[in-house]
């Protein structure tokens, strides 16, 4: 047996205890389906998924970020779904979300040991007030990404829920205040989809 | 619209078709089974948990780590799977393995205009080696993070495939290697398992 002391094991089952919890995300079913149409999509594969665009992708930020600060608040972004769910970003009704969302940040980052618990909690608070740098980066993957999906399923989700070319501009040009650049390839995704009879014209 | 050159452009939708690749990672089944059992885990949802075990995890790593390179590491480690398929890590014929990965790895990242392309294949080809000491750290929270769901789900993997209490401490103590701390945190979850009678004594 390996001696290590208590101060140690402690703040390891403590993770341990949180990072278990996080499995629940895997059960969080969101309204983007996966490309090959199979099935809905869940939150746990999308934080992986829009990590990865923000990696990959960081070079196109407006300005300069912090990818190591940028991973880290893409990866913990939707934890809070576990307790609060998922909200369609098309949703008309999304009063009470803040603060349902809040609340399941400070229980799960809770779990931890601080001052990781913090430093997490903190990012989340970051992420959703989307007014630096990173954040703004962050909040850009985050809405390219669905649109990505509708656009390769033939916009089967926008179609389901009524979603025109307007209300797809309006709720994703904050994008431009992350990255002009992936602003401009989205312009052309949503005119893509409008000529191929995808997205209805507003 | 939005004024962006074909010099920012292209690789702009070069990306997209890597990130649009990745997609199929959702539908790569591991062995594993979710804490609520209800389902296997996918390879795309076991990248993100095992990466936010590296992030929460990082200071009982043997030697200091640069965590950047170690999130980038374990974001990636698994991408091959798309062509290679998940292996079982007790399969006792683990031949051609790496070939296959490393052909995945060439043609999956070689998507990815460089130098990124270049930069996410040598750190998978690092996290194989298993030398440096984000490798040996990520390593070792790649193979905890099962051992965890195993626990939490009276061993109904290791039972399903007659794994012994010797094949887990020795297809496992790799750990010690990346963390003295997580290995001896291991080492009880072993032998909790094994007192409960969910994996039995070689």
């Amino acid at each position: 047996m390996n001696c290590v002391s208590d101060r140690t094991m402690e703040p390891i089952k403590q993770t341990i205890e949180f990072i278990k919890e996080l499995d629940a995300l895997k059960s969080i079913i969101r309204k983007t389906l996966l490309i090959n149409r199979q099935r809905h999509e869940n939150t746990a594969e999308h934080s992986w998924h829009s990590t990865m665009l923000v990696l990959t992708m960081a070079q196109h930020s407006n300005e300069p970020i912090d990818l190591l600060k940028a991973l880290k608040m893409q990866l913990i972004h939707d934890i809070v779904e576990i307790d609060a769910g998922d909200t369609f970003c098309y949703a008309t009704d999304q009063s009470g979300k803040y603060e349902k969302e809040l609340a399941a940040a400070e229980r799960i980052f809770g779990l931890l040991p601080d001052p990781q618990g913090k430093e997490l909690l903190d990012l989340w608070i970051e992420f959703e007030a989307g007014e630096t740098t990173e954040s703004k980066f962050c909040n850009a993957c985050d809405r390219l990404i669905p649109l990505l999906h509708n656009h390769s399923t033939e916009g089967q989700t926008w179609k389901e829920n009524s979603v025109t070319e307007e209300m797809v501009r309006q709720k994703n040009q904050k994008i431009d205040s992350g990255s002009h650049a992936l602003w401009a390839y989205t312009e052309q995704l949503i005119e893509n989809a409008v000529q191929a009879g995808h997205l209805p014209r507003s």
